[in-house]
């Protein structure tokens, strides 16, 4: 049964999309429209979707009957289950990945979506300045963190690139539009995670 | 080498020390105070503490070399590592418990930690009723879903308690607090959680 994936490339599927074509894995996109409250089939009422998104979240997955949500979660799992060097072939390997990916979580995902808005997404009489400079000095911290140890490796676990760079940068694509001189190993980084033909394939989905 | 959990009782770390007594393995617990800014022992420029979390972060850990910061992705790890019933035969069963984690982290922890300083842990003078009131907003839906969820199974993956469990009630310790009687598959899966001798164990080192 083909993977079925909730969600529209312009919200966090695009995520999603992104390993699945990293991994080859061939998915069928169902378009939930995270506007539209209805029970119809693009609305976030639509049962079979909430099925797998009890909360109305997108993205989330059916794999054959293994229904799950959470971006991020999604991606752990198929990457375990599918691997192909993009999952580490250790367990201290696997926590590695566990901590980056909750790092993007906890220190990127909501503060990049807060940066955006203010700053490139709402129409500029809606854009709160204050919120951009909160934003980016909430990212300082976590920025510095990745520009350091992206001045060791150059992936996150080492010499290859793994779920860990792409959770990362999922998270934060939008920061390829931040003036990021000052974090050189990091927009080095940043730019060869988007140079991928998989993230341009899936970015290309979006128009970007 | 013995695992080093750095942190405190009164930090993060608790849910590592939950696990770390579900799984028997011994630790050896470095105190970091996370308001104490100075490179000394219990600092967090504590250079051996900075080598495990960059950020300054606790919990952190050094499994015998092996450094990780985070506390759900070192929960993950562990729980990886170690096993013993708490994770899951099968790699659906990874899934939901990634899943879950990414639930906890996103949907629950800040808002959590929100809703407690302004209900029970500032001085009365400093609380906010409209933080407490917005959190518990936002705590609404997944509430609700973790509600629905645990009245079809016992436990978040079906008959057994598992790391998806004390992952997401180490998140939300705190709404043993909160009137749950609109919750009752919630809040009997609470106290199941916390009547675990091993989280008797962990939550007894802060006096809880």
């Amino acid at each position: 049964m083909t993977l079925k994936i909730y969600g529209t490339p312009m919200s966090r599927a695009i995520r999603v999309y992104w390993l699945a074509e990293e991994l080859g894995l061939p998915y069928e996109s169902v378009a939930i429209d995270f506007k539209d409250e209805s029970p119809g089939p693009v609305g976030k009422g639509n049962p079979e979707f909430r099925a797998a998104s009890p909360m109305g979240r997108v993205p989330a997955i059916d794999d054959g009957g293994a229904k799950l949500f959470e971006s991020l979660a999604i991606n752990l799992y198929l990457g375990r289950k599918h691997g192909k060097g993009l999952w580490p072939s250790t367990v201290a390997g696997e926590g590695a990945v566990y901590q980056w990916t909750l790092f993007a979580a906890n220190e990127l995902d909501g503060t990049m979506v807060e940066w955006a808005r203010n700053a490139i997404v709402l129409p500029e009489a809606e854009r709160d300045p204050a919120k951009v400079t909160a934003a980016l000095e909430k990212l300082a911290k976590p920025f510095t963190a990745l520009d350091e140890a992206l001045g060791k490796t150059p992936w996150l676990l080492g010499q290859e690139f793994t779920l860990a760079d792409l959770n990362v940068s999922a998270t934060m694509f939008r920061a390829r539009k931040m003036d990021l001189t000052k974090k050189p190993n990091l927009a080095r980084w940043l730019a060869a995670c988007f140079a991928r033909p998989a993230a341009k394939k899936a970015w290309a989905l979006r128009g970007e």
